[in-house]
C-alpha cells in the first residue's frame, strides 16, 4: 500500500495519540528517526513568535541532526511568556527521557489557540504513550493529529533517483486559516533519505518555501507558529550532496520544490470555508517582485474572493486591487484580464478595453472548483503565480466561534 | 424641521431623480449653489482612478468656485477608457446648458460597478429633470440617491459661530464596502456658508480627511472613485478666513473635523454586513504612525473582525496582527489588551501576561453593537484610533452577488 506521507521514507516511523488537549481527538504526534537526521527549518516572520518556534530556531545553528519532531494541536503555546518556554523545555526533556536521546534531538511544535498555557498536566503523562504509537506507516495518523480547522489532511510523497540510487521524500502539512505569505498558521514536515549537507538542505528549503508556501493566501493573516521542517537521514546511500551546482542538488531541489508546491496548493484549496481553488497568474509586470505584489493584492482581496465564490466575473474588483497594490506605474490601458477554468477561457478586459461577454457563459465558467485569474500587465517580463481560495460565508461561520 | 444634510446650509439646494441607471431607484443627484462656492477636494489614491475623479482633479487647481455637484450611482465610470472621459465631459456640458452655467462650474461623481460604460442614453435625457427636482431641503433625497450597498443614509449638520456670525455646515456621505484608508468606495459632500480662502479650505479638508476618512476600514479594499468635496459659499458673511493661525480658521477646522469624523464613523458602522461598530485604540506605541499601522492591521484582520462578530474575546488574533503589522520592535511582554463596551471593561492581556477571565462575562461584554479594542504597546507616546466593523456572513452574501 502506498504511504503518501512522511513514513514513505525508510528510517522514519510516526504515530499519534489522544493526549487530551482536545476532547477525544488525536492531538499529539511524533515523527521519529532513530538514526538521527540532518535538518533544516523555516519559521514565521511574525514578530510575535510562539515559544516552540523560538525553541526550534535556537537549535537551528547549533544542532546538526535531530531525531524527533513532536507536534501538538489545540493550543499554540504562543504569548504564554516565560511559562511557555519552560513548558517547551519540559516537553523536550520528557520526550528525550522516553526516547532515550538528548533534549536537543527533539523539535517541538504546536498549533491552536493563542495565549492559553499548555495543559501540561495532560501533556507530560501522555508522552510515555508515544513510543508505542509509532509504526512504519504512522504518517497518516500524524497528518490527522496536527489539524485544527482543516477539513482534509495534506500529504504527498515521491520516489526519485539521485546518483543512481533510489531516494524517497514524503511530507505532511496543516493549515487552513491565518494563511498568508511569511507563512500562515501552517506546519509542514518533510522527510527524506537523501544524503545532503545541512547548509545545502537549508538553502534548498528556504528557496522552495519562498516560491511555494510564501505564495499562498487565505485571509491575509499570518500566524505566530508557522514552521516548515525537513529531516534528511541519508539512508538512501547516495554520495553526500555538497555542491549547489551539482546535478544531484538540482534533482533533489526540484523534488523538494514539487513537494512544497503540492502541499501549498492543498493548503490554499482547503482554506477555511473554501469551495474552490483560485490561481492568480500575473504576466508581463515590470518585474517579478512587482508581479508578486500585484498577484498577492488580488489574491488577498475579500471582494475578489467573494466574487469568485459568487461566480461573478467582476473584474472591476481585480483592477481596483491592482491599483492599490502599491506597485507604481499601473496603467489601466495596458492591462488585460481573463478568467479560466476547465470550461474554457474568457477574456474580459483587453488592453484596457472592457469586452462584452455573455454573463451566463461567465457564470458557467466560474462555477468550477479550480479557477485561474489571468492578469497581463503589458509592461515587461515579470511573472508570478499565487494560490488562494474563494471566500464563503463558512469562513465567517468557522472563525466567529473558533474558541467556543 | 431640522435638515441634517447639505441643505442645512443657506444658499444650497439639492434634489435627486430616477434617471434609469438603476431599476426604479433614485440614482442621480444634484447639489446646487447658484452663487458659486469656493471648493476643495480629496480624491482616491488608488492608481486606477475613475474618469470623473480625474475630471474633478483636473479642475482643482484652475477653478476657484463651482456651482454644481452631480452624483450618479449604479455605475462607477471607471476603467471605461477614452469613452469614460467623453461621457463625463458630455454630462458636465449638458448640466451646464440646463443650469445656465459653464461646464467648469460642474463637478461630476459616480459610484457603482467598474468597467461598464455609463448608460448615456438614459443619463443625458434625464438631466433636464434635475432643476425641477431641486428644493431647499433636498439633501435627504441626495443622501439616498448616492447609495449603493449602504443600508443607511449618512448625514450630519452643525451650526456654530465664527467672528460673531452664525455659520452652517452640512454633509452627506455614502460608503459601505471597499472601505479602507486612502479612502474606500466612498463619497462625501460637505457644504458650508463660511467665507474662507480656497487654499485654506483645501488644507482644512486634507487635514481632516487624514484623521477621519483615512482611519476607517471595512474590508481592506480601496476604490477607484473615492471623493470628498467641500463647497463654501461665503453667505454667512464672516470676514474671509485667510490665516491658518487665526482663531476663526481653527473654529472652522474643528467643526469640519467633527463632521468628517461623524460621517467616517457612520460609514464604518454601516460596513457591508456589519452588526457592530468597532473602535481600535492603540496607545503608547513608539510613534503615532506606528500606532496607526498597528491599529489598521488589527482593524483589517478578517480573523479579529469575525471574532468580534462571534463575541469571542480571542485576543490571540489581535496580538498576531500586531506581530505582522510591519511595525518593528514589537515586544509581546510590554503589550496589554482590553475589550470595552457599555457593559464594562475587560483586561485580557496585562503586559504580556494572559489573564484568566470569565468567558460568559466576555461574551456579554462583546454582545453589544459598539465595541472598543484597547491596545497598550507600553513603548512610548504614539496614539491612534481607527474605526471599523465586525465581519459577518452577510458581507459575503452581499459581495458574492453584487452584480447580479
Amino acid at each position: 500500500m502506498q504511504d503518501n506521507t512522511v513514513t514513505h521514507v525508510p528510517g522514519f516511523k510516526a504515530g499519534a495519540i489522544k493526549a487530551g488537549i482536545k476532547k477525544d481527538k488525536l492531538d499529539s504526534a511524533i515523527i521519529y528517526c532513530p538514526t538521527g537526521a540532518t535538518w533544516a527549518g523555516v519559521f514565521t516572520r511574525n514578530q510575535v513568535k510562539a515559544a516552540p518556534v523560538l525553541y526550534n530556531q535556537a537549535l537551528l545553528d547549533s544542532q546538526e541532526t535531530v531525531k524527533v519532531i513532536y507536534s501538538s494541536s489545540g493550543n499554540a503555546n504562543a504569548v504564554t511568556g516565560q511559562q511557555g518556554f519552560e513548558d517547551t523545555l519540559a516537553i523536550a526533556n520528557e520526550i528525550a527521557s522516553v526516547f532515550n536521546c538528548k533534549a536537543d534531538d527533539v523539535l517541538v511544535n504546536a498549533t491552536g489557540v493563542i495565549g492559553v498555557p499548555l495543559p501540561m498536566d495532560v501533556i507530560i503523562p501522555s508522552i510515555e504513550q508515544l513510543p508505542e504509537s509509532l509504526s512504519e506507516d504512522g504518517g497518516k495518523l500524524v497528518s490527522k493529529a496536527i489539524l485544527t480547522t482543516d477539513t482534509k489532511t495534506k500529504t504527498v510523497a515521491h520516489t526519485f533517483g539521485v546518483s543512481d540510487v533510489e531516494v524517497h521524500i514524503g511530507a505532511i502539512a496543516k493549515g487552513s486559516g491565518m494563511i498568508h505569505p511569511n507563512m500562515g498558521t501552517m506546519l509542514a514536515y518533510i522527510t527524506t533519505d537523501v544524503a545532503i549537507e545541512k547548509a545545502l538542505l537549508q538553502k534548498a528549503l528556504s528557496d522552495a518555501v519562498e516560491v511555494t508556501f510564501n505564495r499562498i493566501t487565505v485571509d491575509g493573516d499570518t500566524s505566530t507558529n508557522d514552521t516548515v521542517l525537513v529531516l534528511a537521514n541519508g539512508l538512501a546511500g547516495n554520495p553526500l550532496i555538497a555542491d549547489t551546482n551539482s546535478v544531484e542538488y538540482h534533482t533533489f531541489y526540484e523534488e523538494l520544490l514539487l513537494v512544497c508546491e503540492n502541499l501549498a496548493k492543498q493548503i490554499a484549496a482547503d482554506g477555511e470555508g473554501a469551495t474552490k481553488f483560485v490561481t492568480v497568474k500575473v504576466d508581463r509586470a515590470a518585474s517579478e517582485p512587482e508581479a508578486k505584489e500585484i498577484a498577492m493584492a488580488v489574491a488577498t482581496s475579500n471582494l475578489v474572493k467573494t466574487a469568485m465564490h459568487g461566480n461573478d466575473a467582476n473584474w472591476g474588483r481585480i483592477i481596483a486591487a491592482i491599483g492599490y497594490s502599491g506597485v507604481p506605474g499601473v496603467d489601466e490601458g495596458s492591462i488585460s484580464i481573463a478568467f479560466e477554468s476547465r470550461v474554457g477561457l474568457l477574456l474580459v478586459l483587453d488592453t484596457g478595453v472592457a469586452l462584452d461577454f455573455d454573463n451566463d457563459a461567465a457564470v458557467e465558467l466560474l462555477d468550477e472548483d479550480d479557477i485561474v485569474i489571468h492578469i497581463d500587465m503589458g509592461q515587461a517580463d515579470g511573472n508570478c503565480e499565487v494560490w488562494t481560495c474563494d471566500f464563503s460565508q463558512d469562513y465567517v461561520k468557522i472563525n466567529a466561534d473558533y474558541r467556543s
